[in-house]
Parts: structure tokens; C-alpha cells; sequence
């Protein structure tokens, strides 16, 4: 199957190519970078040199459809969906790990990015969490709108526990830690190694716009709405997400219940791994890799559960979770491309 | 005045040498390490070489008492009571950044720490929190016992919003992400560079032993049993803790209503800095310094409030927080040997 | 063909274990570990859970040599001679990371590692550097001794300037920049996070171990006696080594003349990349993988000539070397399990 | 004394802000910044909140040079110079860190900077080398230019040994690894934490501009033309350089004899530590000081010796120079605003 990489020269993108690269199902035909049109990937790219011989092109979805079967889309949120209308208007299945088609209520769109570039397309596509829309995904949707690091994080160990009605739905608060690599390969002072190392700060305290994403299928999940505070922070790593949700149960749970009910949300799972009681989700028992590992505690007097998980922004929580999805659509295996063990050390 | 410091080897020690060295008020005239006893501080520091000729020598307090005033006790948790008690006795004034001393009900601290060493003293120390016992420690007392960094951070931007009534108090999520230094220089596994690096894990989440000493203070505060659920990591700095407190006000509250209850709280203090709406805390704005800044965000939609606060583990958290004590005891200025900028970057 | 990795819980024997997992021709059979023998691989090491259901087992040479077609011996130096010999003389092919079969002057060894444990194995391996020894390796030898990070990244950047008899051979600079995995997961204060973060250091300058391998094997290129004085240096990241080589020309020589005596050596490798002018290795283009990137710059003025390389320790320089030499044994691609693109970012 | 640093929003500048501050003798009165100004330092740097009230200015020699005694240059290469001429016309004593003043030879600074933009002050400035150049210094010159961390690393260990004829001058290798803040808080995709964490990379190879810098003082001490080959390295840190300089004595040499030389040299300097045998530098024990640690190690073979240093490149690599350089011209300790114990951990 004939693939391009629409937007290859960010973080995420890269990690798609490299993720291509060693799909056996796949092929890697197009890759396209703004900025860095023209170039052989080789180049662009040292660590590349001598793994592909492909030269970024711009990217122009009429030039590209004919020559692809499937493109993920890796764009900044808001300048993807005219890409990938474009692209999807043309047959193209699409993989899109942008927020741009994440979202249902098209008000909600307008007011975190703007106005949307494709409404015709708004509310149309997937929402590729396997864990959650297999059934969806297994019909083989053309369009499927891949969450990232925030969501998935917070969605996986928290849905369960909504889905039974075992917890309060108002506040739920979400405590975000994450590597820089979510933000992209952003030129802003505030991404310099000199401001990072060393350095974790939170931003965007209760406004930032994946919250009312992970509000979005809290809601869904507990069929009645579901409030989030959201605290994003940065802490110095490149890599991973590591997210502490705070919940109160409806009534005493124990935390042997608590994974109880995390077990059997994700039984047979390939990528949600439940951690026996007393470890913790840590970023380096998933890095590079497609798990997301999940968790819960009781706090034994009752009245508070926590649940945490921890993956790769860059893989599950991106365009690995993209592939996952793909492979679903295909009646592949869901490990496909997606096998690697994580990096350690 | 005549200084010693009890542990000097350890990374709370050390950096206890670095601020008595600059303090114009102290001399430093003993230092002790179990392990390095004998060797000249430069010898067993070379950061240290050329600026102290003193020799680390075993702790012995009888040997040490008559030729000192004042004793910081950086000893580990449990181990402290012993040589406090010693000290004292002898009338050397103590201030123990150890939990030893901290809490005031004997069968919690059984229960977290074991036995304590020194029952007569249990209960008879200065909470050494300035901001919250300024009065009790400009009393001059004999033995003060200043709070590391878990409980600090929790309880600066928490307590005005407890001492107000404005907050429910149980259950209280405070999510603390600590750098390792706050484990001191322990030969573990996991505290290896290549544990930690690109890393970032929880631990004893809902069981760590800071978390009723900080129940302790908020309860006071409150007037009422606070119910607290810590959720300790380890992010991969050296230095400084960044904690987000989770609450739910009683009655809506805007952010700029609980900024002015933290400014309030804190107008005039030398080291408690609130932040300009619209600013979050970060671990490089302390680093190295005696500050901790605290913030407060109020969900627009109310029912969640978000306090944070951030520190440098080593300084506020820890032997700065005692020589700020010292200072108020002694009448000098509170910012005496703590004037230090922060180190950007 | 079946897989024994003895020492399995160091990072070089977890890095093999990554490798030899996904290696298409191999399957893991068994792995040993003396402190977690007992446990399965998924709860010794987070990271691995899901991903092999193999338990640790003591390394029992008897026991495991039936059970397997090849091992790779990951001990330290001076304790895996005697393993190594037990398994080979049972009919294992052995691949030996360490470094007690690469020297060839017994008094060397004795020197640097005290006594042989398997002095009638010593000098019988074939030094695993497939760049320069590939017919002996096509052979099928039985045992083989692949170099580590300091001598691959030290040699070959330099073997062909010495083979050609350009450069003057003493004393030849090698200043040495390595990773903190380097050193293994040794429990040594120095490595604690605390200690590397933020710092680097030189060690043993002139006076490590890995010296009189380097000039082993420079000497046998130069066809006369090579004098290296090796400064080796820790920096702040786990993985990867970078090296420079300073080097003074016999005759003038320039940057364009050194870059093709690199290029002709290494024209066809799979895994030596000669940089084009204008570039210089660094570790993030090798992270992860089994590259090892090269360049040559002559200083303009004549006089001097500077070689580079950079790998990755854990990969070039351990394990991924000793794959790529049991392909090239068995006649598979020599990428072979290593064609994973470097970690990026 | 009133003092101006001129741009105070760059490391140096910054650096420089936390040195005056705590300088005894020193008011800081001006402070500049192109880009901020018009905001409060404690707006603009939130770690200086609390700790100045002064507001970023523009950098107008004209309206500065009436309200201040000295000023601190720290402006970018070529930049410099004009501000330079303009305040030290007006009767401002100027101490400049960038290079403007550094050379010797017009052309050569020429060929390295472009056009000077104040020749007529060109050649007139001491070198503010303060262990060479004390005597010049205590003339109390008008004009100070205060060397970075590459020439004062690779200078304070080799100049010993030229100056005593004891080494061959030509080639000389200077490796040198530095933290990125030694290029400043420069915007570009290099610099952001996703492309330095966990990397390092020879940049400018035998192709630097310091180098020149080095090979003048080098051959003024030597008494003859030196030629210095500058090997470039950017390691995972944001503080600090380590630098090995490779030498061929023209005698054989023992470690002992050459850390004599070492130790005659510096005998009595308050910042040069020669290391005790065994010990070798590191970036730990100098951070945030103005130390400069420095070793030797002669091969025992003879034919080759290493000479170490380690600084602080934001200290005894930029403004804490300049201030050990403003304390000798006013007969002031050399300590004075220079006492502080170097951070650790």
C-alpha cells in the first residue's frame, strides 16, 4: 500500500516516516515538507541518510492523490483540513493526527481554532482511539481523525470508570505532564534547550483546547457532561506524556476494584497495558514505543481515585496510534509497524 | 555566631554550606559526615576546594556542642531525632529539616516512620513554615523543625484558600512533580542518570509520608479534618518541585478573587512571590534561590480551582526554609545569606 | 536459530534483547540474569512487559547449551571469559561483547584485566569489526570478540588514513565523548542523575583500559607500532559516543583528499556513513540505531587532520555490532534486525 | 560605583545582573535590552522579580554615559563595538565580553567579524585575561576585553607550558566542549530542547572563529607562531565548557613535572584550582562559579600530554571575568561579588 507523509519534517511527521519505514505492509512514496521542498530526505534529515532515497516535495494533494493510496496527515491544527479535504475529496484515505476533525460540535471548533477550512468534512470523520471505535474503524472509514497526546492519555484510564458511572463527572481534573515534542519542532524561545533543562512549567491552566476534546467522549462515555480541568505543563524531556487524572468515585472503591475495572476495559488490548498494583506508569517503560500503561489507586479512607497513564506523545500519541488505526481498517494485525520494545535505557 | 551542620555530605547539607558560607551573620565551624569523617571538605567536594579548610568529622554531639550556637540538622528522616535531641540538650539551638520533628501526633508518626528516637522532644518543636509562624519563631524558640519540599509547595498556595473557608476539604488532590535531588544523594537504582534522563515516573501515590504532614497543617488551617491524596513523581531535574493543588470552592470564584486571596496572604513576604494573572510557576524562575511562586487559576466555568506553586527543593524546601527560621529568631533580615538570584539559566 | 543472551539485565543485554526481538531470523530462547533469575522479563523490566513471556534464568552454561544455536555473552570484562569458554566448548557460537578475547598480547590482557579465566580461548576469536575483518567473519567463526564504543569509534575513522600510511603514528589524540550507558547500570555515586546532569568530566585520562585495543588494531593497520593517548569523557545523555581523532598528516593533505580516503574505505558499508563536506557527526543522528557516521576536516593551514565519528554505544558499539557479525556469519543481510531508523528527536 | 549592562536580556547579560547585584561595591543602574525595553526586569525575567526594580532600556550610549561609572558590554560579536566607542568616549569605563577588542591584528579580525565598526579604538583594550594580564589590568585601563570560554579554557592550561618552551607549537589541538549557552539565547532550530537533549556534535571544525584569538595569545607566550587547531563541540548542557588541549612536549615529561608548571603558574590565584594528581576537571565543580579548574597528564610513555580545564562559560567565560577584571582595576578583593560556592548539585 502506497503511503504519503503529508507534512514529514515535524516531530510527528518523523516519527511516521520512521514507523512507514518498517510497516511491512506499507510503502513510503511521498513525503512532503514546506520548507524543505526539494531536498532529499538524506539530507534534511542526517539520521535518515542511507534509509530512504525519497526528496520532500511540496505539498500539492492534486499532484499527490494519484500516486498514494493512504496519506497521514502530520499539519499544524487548523492548517490540516485543507489538506485533507483535498486529499479525501481525491480517494485518498486519510490518517489525520491534527485536531481538525477530532471534534463534533463545529462551535466548539470556531472558538479553540478558528474557522474550519473544510466544514463539508467537519463532524465526518473516525475518531481514531482504537480502544473505543474499533467497531467504527473496522468498517474501514476514508477519513479517520487520529487523538493526540492529551486525549489519549487522559481518555484511556479515565472512559472506564465513566462508562460504568462509578465516579463523579464534575470537576474531573487531568494533570498533564508532557515533553516538549508536543508542541512540534516550534522556534519559540520557550523551547530552547537553555529554557527547558533543568525546568518544568505549567501553561495554559484550565484554557487549553484539548480540553474540551477529552470533555467531548468523557461526555459520550458517561452519557451526560462531563466537566475537565485541564493543567498542561512541560517538563524537560523530549518525549512522553505522563497524566494523572483526579476522580472522586460515586461510592468506596478499593484499588484492586479500581484495576479490576481497568482490566477488563482493556483485556486483549496489544497496547493498553494495566500495571499490577504498586507500580506506576513511568515515560521510559514506553518510550519510542506504541503502549500506553494505565493505572489506578485507591486513596484507602475513600472518597478518591486516581488514575494515571503514560505513553509516547510521539507514537501512541500520534501518528503510531494513526498506523493502529490504519492496521484496523486493513484487517491487520494491529501490532504491525507498531512492535518495536520501548527504549531502555 | 558559631554554625554547625549535621550531614553535610548529603545534597540538603551541601547546599546548607554554600548559604552559611555567604550568610554575614554565621561562621561556619563544623561540618560532619559519617563517611567522609577526616577528609578536608574540598577533598571530598572539589566544587568546595579553596573555599573552606574544614575538616568533616564524625557526629558526635557532646564533641560539637560546646563549640557551636546553632545546629542545622540535615540528617535523614528518623535518623535526625537522636543527635536533635543530643544538640539540645546540650543548648545548642536546632533547626532539623528532618520530618522528626514535624508532625504532632506521635502515632502518625509511628506509623510512617517507626519509633521515634527522641519521645521527650516529640511535640516540642517550631513548625518552621515562616510565612504561617512567624510569631512562634520571632519567640526565639530552641528547636525548630522546617518543612521540605512536599509540604511546602502544598500548603503556601493552599492554606489562605483553607484558612478562608472557601474550599471543600476533602478530598484535596495535590499533585507534586519533584526533582530527584529530593531523595538526596541515595545509591539507588532508579536515581541513576540513566533512569532518570528522559524519564518521569509516579510513586507511592496516595501513600507517601508527606502526605499526612501536610493533612496536618491544612487541617489547622481549616479548622476541620482535611482529607489530602498526594500524588508524588519524580521528574528528570536535579532541582526544584512544581506542585498543582486541586480544589473545589464553595461558591464560585473568579481567578482574580483567588489570585487577591493568595496576594492578600502574602503581601510583604521576602519570599513568597504571586504571580501576575496570566503567569504559571516554573522551576527555573527559583532555581538556586529561597522563592517559591504561587499562583492560582480558577476554571471560568467554576466548580474547580487550581493552585500552584513552585520551589527550589534545596533551598525552600529544605536548609534556605531553616535559615529564613534562623534569621526571624534572630531578628535579622529575613533574606540574610538568602538574597541569592535565581540561576537563569 | 535459537538465542541465549547471558547477562540480559545490563543495558547492553537489554539492547540486544530490543535487537534480537525483532531480528527475522532469530528466536529468543533464553536470557540470564544472576540478581532477577527467577523473574519473567516483563516484570524485571516494565518496558518489556507484553512483549516476551521468557523468564530470567541463571546463567547455568550446561543448562543453556543444548537449548540454543548462538549466544551473545553481555557480562563485564574479566567475568565473561569463563561463560564464554563453557558455552563454546559445548558447541555454542558465541558473540562476546566484552572485552576478554579482543586483545592478542596476553600480558596485555593481565595488565589491564588481571588473569584469564579461559586462557586456552585467548586470541582464538575473531575481532567482531565487520568493516575490517568481514572475510574472517564469513568464515563462520566460532567465537567472536565485537569491539565497543571506544575502539569502534576511535578506529574507523582512523584505520584508513593508517592503512595508507598518511598520518604519523605517534602520538595520535583520541578525546572521547560517551554516554553514561557506557559504563553499564554500574551503582556508583558518579553516575547517580544528581552527579551527570548538567556536568561532564574526563576520567583515567591516558590511562583506560581501551587504550591498548585501540592500538592493537591501528597498529596492525599501520603495519608498525601505533601510540594512542585516549581521553575518555562522560557527558549528559545515556546513549552514544562521539569522537575525535587528532591526527598529524605526513604530507599536506585536504579536507577533500581525507573525505575520500573515508569514502573509498567504507563505499558499499550498510552502516558507516561518510558525511558530506560541510557536516559533523552527532549522536542524534546514530541514536538508536547501528550507524556509525564519519567525517575527516583537514586544517587549511596543512599540519593537521581532525576525524570524527559518532554511534551509538549500546548498538555500533555492543550489540548491534555483534548482530551485524553473526549475519555476515550466516550469510543473512547484514541489516538484518538492524534497520530501524535512528531515534528522532 | 553605578553600572550599566549593556544587553541584559542575553545569558551573559543576565548572568552578569545576578553577579552586580551581589557585588559589595556595585549599583546597578542601567540595564538594556532592544526588545524589552520598557518592561521591568521582574516582567521580563520572572526569576528577577522581587529583586530589581530597574526597567530595560534601550541601549543609548548618549543617555546612559552621564548616569553610570562603568559599564558591561554584553552584546553580540560586531555588534559591540559601536556601543563601546560610544560610552568610552563619553568617559564610561567599558569592560567588554564580546570579541570586538580581543585581536590584535585588523585583519585577522577582519577576515573573521567583517568590518570594525570603532577602528579607531581597535588594538587600545587590555586583554582581560586576568592571570596574564593583572599588571595592565592594575593600571587601571580605560578599556577592558574580557576573553570567552574557549580562548580563557584552552589558554589558562597551555600558556604555562609555552611560555617555559616546553611543548611543540604547531599542531596544537584544542578540543573543546561547551554548553549551549555559550552561543547565547539564539532562536534557532539547533538550539531547541528536541535537537540538544541527548545529543552532541562537532560544529566549525578547524574553522572557528576563537581560534585565531587563542593562536595570538598563544604564540605571545610562546614567543613564536603557535597554530591551534579548534575542534568545536556543543554537549547536552546549558552551562559550562570542558577542554582537553592535546600537546607533544619537546622533552619527555612526567605528570608530576607537569603539574608543577601548573602549580607555579597559578600559585595564589584566587579562581585557577590546579586539580591534585588523579583528579581530572568537571563541569560540576565550577558551575555558577568563577573558578577555572585546570589538570595536566603526561602519557607515561612520554611523547604526549593532555592539559584540562573546566569554567563556567557564563562566569569565568563571560561576565564573571569582566568583573574579576572591574575588581583589579579598582584594587578591590578579586573575590569580591565572585564568592559564591559553585552549585552543586
Amino acid at each position: 500500500m502506497r503511503v504519503a507523509i503529508i507534512g514529514a519534517s515535524g516531530y510527528s511527521g518523523l516519527e511516521l516516516v520512521r514507523i512507514v519505514l518498517r510497516h511491512p505492509e506499507l510503502e513510503l512514496v511521498v513525503v512532503t515538507s514546506e520548507q524543505r521542498a526539494g531536498q532529499p530526505m538524506g539530507e534534511s534529515f542526517p539520521s535518515l541518510r542511507g534509509l530512504s532515497d525519497l526528496v520532500l516535495e511540496r505539498n500539492d494533494p492534486k499532484a499527490i492523490a494519484g500516486r498514494v493510496d493512504v496519506a497521514f496527515a502530520a499539519l499544524p491544527h487548523s492548517a490540516s483540513a485543507e489538506t485533507v479535504a483535498a486529499l479525501h475529496s481525491e480517494g485518498v484515505r486519510v490518517f489525520d493526527i491534527s485536531a481538525d476533525f477530532r471534534l463534533r460540535d463545529s462551535e466548539t471548533y470556531r472558538q479553540w481554532y478558528g474557522e474550519h477550512k473544510a466544514p463539508e468534512l467537519f463532524g465526518k470523520a473516525v475518531y481514531g482511539l482504537p480502544e473505543v471505535y474499533r467497531e467504527e474503524l473496522r468498517a474501514g472509514p476514508s477519513l479517520v481523525a487520529a487523538p493526540g497526546c492529551y486525549p489519549t492519555s487522559a481518555l484511556l484510564p479515565l472512559l472506564p470508570f465513566l462508562r460504568a458511572g462509578l465516579v463523579e463527572t464534575a470537576p474531573i481534573f487531568v494533570d498533564a505532564k508532557s515533553g516538549v515534542s508536543g508542541a512540534g519542532r516550534k522556534l519559540e524561545e520557550g523551547f530552547l534547550f537553555g529554557e527547558i533543562d533543568g525546568n518544568a512549567r505549567a501553561y495554559k491552566v484550565a484554557d487549553h483546547r484539548h480540553g474540551p476534546e477529552i470533555e467531548q467522549e468523557a461526555s459520550l462515555a458517561a452519557g451526560e457532561p462531563v466537566q475537565v480541568t485541564l493543567v498542561p505543563q512541560l517538563i524537560p524531556t523530549i518525549r512522553g506524556i505522563i497524566t494523572t487524572v483526579a476522580l472522586r468515585p460515586k461510592r468506596p472503591l478499593t484499588t484492586a476494584a479500581a484495576r479490576a475495572v481497568l482490566a477488563e476495559a482493556y483485556a486483549g488490548e496489544a497496547f493498553v497495558r494495566v500495571l499490577p498494583e504498586g507500580e506506576t506508569p513511568s515515560l521510559q517503560a514506553v518510550r519510542g514505543s506504541n503502549f500506553c500503561d494505565v493505572t489506578a489507586v485507591a486513596d484507602p479512607r475513600g472518597g478518591a481515585l486516581v488514575v494515571l497513564a503514560a505513553l509516547d506523545n510521539l507514537v501512541k500519541g500520534a501518528g503510531g496510534q494513526a498506523v493502529q488505526c490504519l492496521n484496523i481498517t486493513q484487517g491487520w494485525s494491529e501490532r504491525a509497524g507498531l512492535g518495536e520494545a520501548p527504549w531502555v535505557p
